[in-house]
């Protein structure tokens, strides 16, 4: 088995955009906090199914990302899970820090929008 | 104020992908599943953001879609949130029934990948 490409049989079943890319939700494996949303290549897949940390595609410096490299915020994977149309990946880490680079535990924190909530009793489909 | 545009304060934080489409990822806001991931545009965060529930763009349709119109399985708003670079909302929801097409409670069910976890007495970053 070659270890220098994704297993052929996992590269059929994905569904890539127009630049080679699927996208990547990371949950947080124990908080369940969905921590941020990246993208992957084959190459970033496979590194990350094989090395045990995270690895995107960076789509503004056009190159590979391994998550915590610089920060030190590392991602080691937990679990990883391609959804019903090939197209997205669930990834479950231990985050090492915080996963923002703004220093934040998630990429959404303070970004909440004004949503209307309809109250459970007033719900009709 | 107008129900008929997105706010434009909010419609200047997007940044949104070639076709005009930010990513949405819907996790259950109660059991915290990562359900799926959808796409909109900002008529489509506009709708999901005053009417209580989730509407996305279809990509492969090219039209609106209301989660659960056809289904059955509406997914109401719980909560929205931008992500810091504002290419990303992480929507939480109140799901009925399955979240996925094919009956499971989310898409990735059944898709797990064999990935490497290295053991936490073991990682060195």
């Amino acid at each position: 088995m070659s270890a220098t490409a994704l297993d052929p049989a996992l590269a059929d079943r994905l569904k890539r955009d127009e630049h080679g890319l699927v996208c990547a939700v990371v949950q947080d494996a124990t908080s369940r906090d969905v921590l941020m949303v990246g993208w992957m290549d084959d190459e970033a897949l496979r590194r990350t199914l094989s090395e045990g940390r995270v690895t995107f595609w960076s789509r503004s410096r056009r190159e590979y990302w391994r998550k915590g490299d610089t920060s030190g915020h590392v991602q080691w994977v937990r679990g990883i899970a391609l959804d019903c149309d090939g197209d997205t990946l669930l990834v479950q880490v231990d985050q090492v820090g915080a996963a923002c680079h703004r220093g934040t535990t998630t990429c959404f924190d303070g970004g909440d929008l004004p949503a209307v909530v309809i109250d459970p009793q007033e719900r009709r489909a």
